[in-house]
């Protein structure tokens, strides 16, 4: 992609009414513009890492056999009347049509939804366990969105929801999503500073748990047991101080960012809708009911604070908009040439490249706008790469260059 | 996939609410089910439907060079009423944020969100011509939502809105827009039910055009010239009863679906946001926009209501769920064990395939069913076409069914 012809309006300053880190970087970058108080669009870059994303966790969900669908977004009241929540959910956006008054609620979570649609499928026990997930755009009313991405009052989310015959096949499908979960975060380059957290399970279980990312920028604080790599959130450490696997009472506390979590709601749904299977005697038993969510706008928003240093992002190859940024450096024809020449090389070899094609930039604005954006690689063509018939290649992270052919550097990323 | 596993809750009867064939029929065979009027969960045969879809738009959108986005659905007040639209515009959903009070919209369009954000590019005229897309949740405050998912309160949409520095660069881009209308609509097997359709251009151009699909179930009139392959709408029709292309007199009237349309908004916008750009001599000039939407959830039901018989659905190999539609009849092990393995076979090949393994349904049911739901080939496996060593292959056009080899005909798919 050239960058000429791509729609990256990044910014000089950093904008003066953004308090956090993601939020800064990602709209300085061009990845997110904001259109008013937690609510963003996503821009073409921002785009391409999201779709990214939502490919890791797709991938991941499909594993745990679950079937894709997409419900609505908006909700009738008389759903979310029945399982009390109209009145104690406190985020919920509320109105009502202007033609038909009808009461509706902007869906922030999809329980009062699909345990009534699942209900047609009229289960029986060979039903289970059965899962079903959506990637969608939720909503919350949220007091204070201060945030950035990571707490929007519009935000991308994958919810799962899975039903069970009895308790063991919901612990069974909830102990193999833990491993779901820590691939995704794994694969999305933040494995290493996520902790599964104890939380509090409600009046249902004594746990749920949630996927904490290390980061200054966290709202949550939890306590880590460093020897067990798990940690414990403000709700638990108030019952007891001490790691739930070793005893250990030596917790470190650190801020952290949720970026999952995983719920057993047990019979609370089921019972508000009478969601029931039938037995192997023919007798009508309670559907079991787990939850799982991540938010993939606010996961991009956590990599960004997870990852970046003084001069941009850095994300990880697996989730970065483009694998390749080339930089031109100079107007002179020659050396415009021999950079297209490279350009079409690697759109041949497949790579994901964009192409910092433009006259108007200075060399020290191109370097410093590559290190703003994040791309893994660098690879820069001038008049001294051209000499030396080579192309110089810098990983984000690092401060030098090599110099390097081009087809060596094909074979070392293919 | 395994039918047993799979979420289609199919109905024996149609839902009783319903008017429209399109909804009748995708309710009938587990694509959609009903929340509430005009709101619609897209189940998962649906759901593979819509991706299918989605990404035959996705590829056309770039090949003209639009850049992918997403922007949001909640709408502050301001924008609209920027462009006299807060008041106008008939079938927005208007509201207010509990905490914030802050008036908001939910989007129906996102002229006025678009228009704001590509100023921040600070264009000049080499950055032409310049467009972007998204595919999104859209949203309007119907009157009367009875037609299914022709017409929702809430449906996916794909709207692109093209930039330029004249009139001739709209042109050339609104001409191109056409080619890939219709290689949309050719590719999701409508095409030749498919016509380009004049229609009033408001203040601002002569014409304007819908891209409309014959049908009983349209909500517009058309008037086709069947020389040209083109028709005018109603609008048109008052203004002058002949053929725009040829003269032609002879017009047959006809209903029909809008499934897409294009549209020169001119300066209407821009002048409105006062998006500009800067001139060969650094001059600043109006910015001329166009734009351009598809209704996904609306062609899915188009092709439901253009291509279905007294069975069921007709999927177009092209945006069907599964390809194969595979059939066990009976309960007998060796039987089952056949189509197991047939099953396997074609998991191995690659081929898209959904087998309707459950035991409690009737071969009549599962026949029933399989044309209900229209998958384009259904593959029988049963004592007789295990003693003949093939497989019985039916198209769900026709009535009568082929017996040939697995591999032969896993040959004519591949």
């Amino acid at each position: 992609m050239k960058q000429s012809q791509f729609f990256i309006p990044t910014l000089k300053e950093a904008p003066k009414d953004e308090e956090s880190i993601n939020a800064k970087l990602l709209i300085r970058a061009g990845f997110i513009d904001k259109l008013m108080a937690g609510v963003y669009t996503i821009l073409p870059l921002g785009f391409m890492v999201l779709k990214k994303i939502e490919n890791i966790i797709r991938e991941e969900m499909i594993k745990a056999d679950a079937n894709e669908l997409l419900m609505p977004v908006l909700h009738p009241k008389e759903n979310w009347q029945k399982t009390g929540r109209w009145d104690l959910y406190d985020t919920l956006f509320k109105f009502a049509s202007f033609y038909s008054k009808t009461e509706l609620a902007l869906g922030p979570t999809h329980e009062e939804i699909i345990t009534p649609l699942v209900k047609k499928f009229n289960f029986s026990y060979k039903n289970f366990p059965f899962s079903v997930f959506q990637i969608q755009t939720k909503f919350r009313d949220e007091k204070r969105a201060k945030s950035g991405i990571l707490r929007g009052r519009e935000f991308l989310m994958k919810d799962l929801y899975s039903f069970h015959k009895n308790e063991n096949d919901l612990e069974k499908y909830y102990e193999k999503m833990k491993t779901h979960y820590k691939n995704i975060f794994n694969k999305c380059g933040i494995g290493k500073k996520t902790y599964l957290t104890f939380a509090s399970g409600g009046t249902f279980s004594k746990y749920s748990h949630e996927f904490q990312t290390v980061s200054e920028a966290g709202e949550d604080k939890i306590f880590l047991c460093e020897k067990c790599r798990i940690a414990v959130n403000n709700e638990i450490i108030n019952e007891q101080n001490i790691c739930p696997k070793c005893g250990n009472k030596n917790l470190t506390e650190k801020k952290a960012i949720e970026v999952g979590n995983i719920f057993p709601l047990k019979t609370k749904f089921s019972n508000a809708f009478e969601l029931k299977f039938k037995d192997e005697n023919g007798g009508e038993k309670d559907i079991i009911m787990g939850c799982y969510g991540i938010g993939l706008t606010r996961l991009m928003g956590a990599i960004v604070e997870a990852l970046s240093d003084e001069r941009g992002i850095v994300w990880p190859l697996t989730v970065a908009p483009f694998k390749v940024h080339l930089l031109v450096l100079g107007k002179d024809k020659k050396v415009k040439n021999e950079a297209d020449k490279v350009y079409k090389k690697f759109l041949d070899a497949g790579a994901e490249i964009l192409y910092d094609d433009r006259d108007e930039k200075t060399a020290g604005e191109k370097f410093a706008e590559a290190d703003l954006i994040g791309i893994p690689y660098r690879v820069v063509v001038s008049e001294k790469t051209i000499k030396a018939r080579k192309v110089e290649v810098k990983e984000r992270e690092k401060k030098e260059g090599k110099l390097i052919t081009v087809n060596e550097f094909l074979k070392k990323i293919n």
